[in-house]
């Protein structure tokens, strides 16, 4: 681990695999369970070069590295403290030789990017129109949570652009929106192909969706399974343990 | 109960709800589940007028009358044969009254009927698209599950013209075309409300999906909880037992 300088405000966090670390910090959105979720089901191959479409602390990149090892991750993002904190992130960890981090718009990237040039496009957009909801007064964690600079059709929009023909884009999104993000992705030829919804409990409404599109394939969507956080007493279900810790998770913890 | 003629290989077979029958033959497509839960999921309210677009038999006019009582429900089918069958049903049941069949073309509903003059709309379109799976020898049947007469959009365009404003449309259709049914539901501006996917097991992918949209509405999708039809030994989930046999189910068996 190489050693990084903490701003004030900022701490280290723990994020689980590998013993990786990650800078945090309360003026800024922290990571939750959908960055862990989202990682885990983009299943990226060794040979894969990957995009990650507003970075945040480079969460998605560490974990995806940490758990598949993909030949190569870019994250792009618009606010240059995150950008610091996520190269910070990086360099403590180790990985500047497989992980970069550029400051650049999504709605600039033909000049930074060429055309379908990554076998795989990830992304957490922000959750929420304009309009509903509060709006966070901390600038930072507000244009995280809410569509102020970049909405859902830039992102699809820029993930169909990156996207090699016949490579994988894959989403978390709000499970309100589910409609809206399929038929976007359809509009950019990115046809939705594996769907997972994800349920707090067992028995109650799905709030969040993981959704891969594939650029150019036949129609046909796979609904696997349901991803159920929580165990009916409040602890995480055996799967989000696994999610969290590994196949080695039973051999730690009992279910 | 009326007194009707059976054809030869026709017979009377039990619909559950309210000992109400039904007339079912070998050479024709015999109800399954997905009937039962669509009617379920449709929840007519006792002022409704209700059409079921392909009604077959006439089961879910049927199980609707049993379980919601809507004000009249009209199913219309394109077979003949079939029509007979489910008229004969209704006349044995005593619901002339309230639930009528007519031959139309569902191509050619504007002879028919007024625009926006049901409150709700149902349906359980064929499943297949041409050219998926193997078509049945038995040209009724295979009218039934594959899109040989009528296609998705045919049903959503007619549904859309069918229903009033502020109305609702529920179908029940296969997991693999979830984007294109939302899609369409979208472009006939019945914008998809809420969602159920149906998990055969509890970890199955999903292989059927229960969509209600409401025409005119804004955007916002209600995913409810998983509908698990199985336990792990093969028996129906208590779930299940109580949509076939009613509330008074948990009475009768200790799940």
């Amino acid at each position: 681990m190489s050693k990084v300088k903490l701003k004030e405000d900022e701490r280290l966090d723990d994020l689980i695999h590998n013993g990786l670390k990650i800078i945090q910090s309360k003026s800024h959105f922290s990571f939750a369970i959908d960055a862990v979720l989202l990682a885990d089901f983009a299943e990226p191959k060794s040979k894969d070069k990957v995009i990650d479409l507003g970075t945040g602390t480079g969460v998605i990149p560490l974990l995806l590295m940490a758990k598949y090892e993909p030949r190569k991750i870019i994250g792009i993002e618009l606010q240059a403290e995150l950008v610091s904190m996520a190269r910070r992130s990086i360099q403590y960890n180790g990985l500047k030789n497989s992980i970069q981090v550029k400051e650049v718009d999504i709605k600039k990237l033909k000049d930074e990017f060429v055309a379908e040039s990554f076998d795989l496009v990830v992304s957490n957009p922000p959750y929420l129109p304009i309009g509903q909801g509060k709006v966070n007064s901390n600038r930072s964690i507000a244009l995280a949570r809410h569509e102020i600079e970049v909405e859902l059709n830039d992102i699809v929009k820029a993930s169909a652009y990156l996207v090699k023909y016949r490579g994988r884009v894959t989403y978390i999104h709000r499970a309100e929106r589910l409609d809206k993000l399929l038929r976007m992705m359809n509009e950019y030829n990115l046809q939705p192909k594996e769907l997972r919804l994800i349920y707090p409990y067992k028995d109650r409404n799905s709030n969040l969706v993981l959704v891969t599109g594939v650029k150019g394939a036949k129609p046909g969507l796979k609904i696997k399974k349901p991803l159920v956080i929580y165990k009916d007493n409040g602890n995480y279900t055996s799967e989000v343990m696994e999610i969290y810790y590994g196949s080695n998770y039973s051999n730690k913890v009992v279910d």
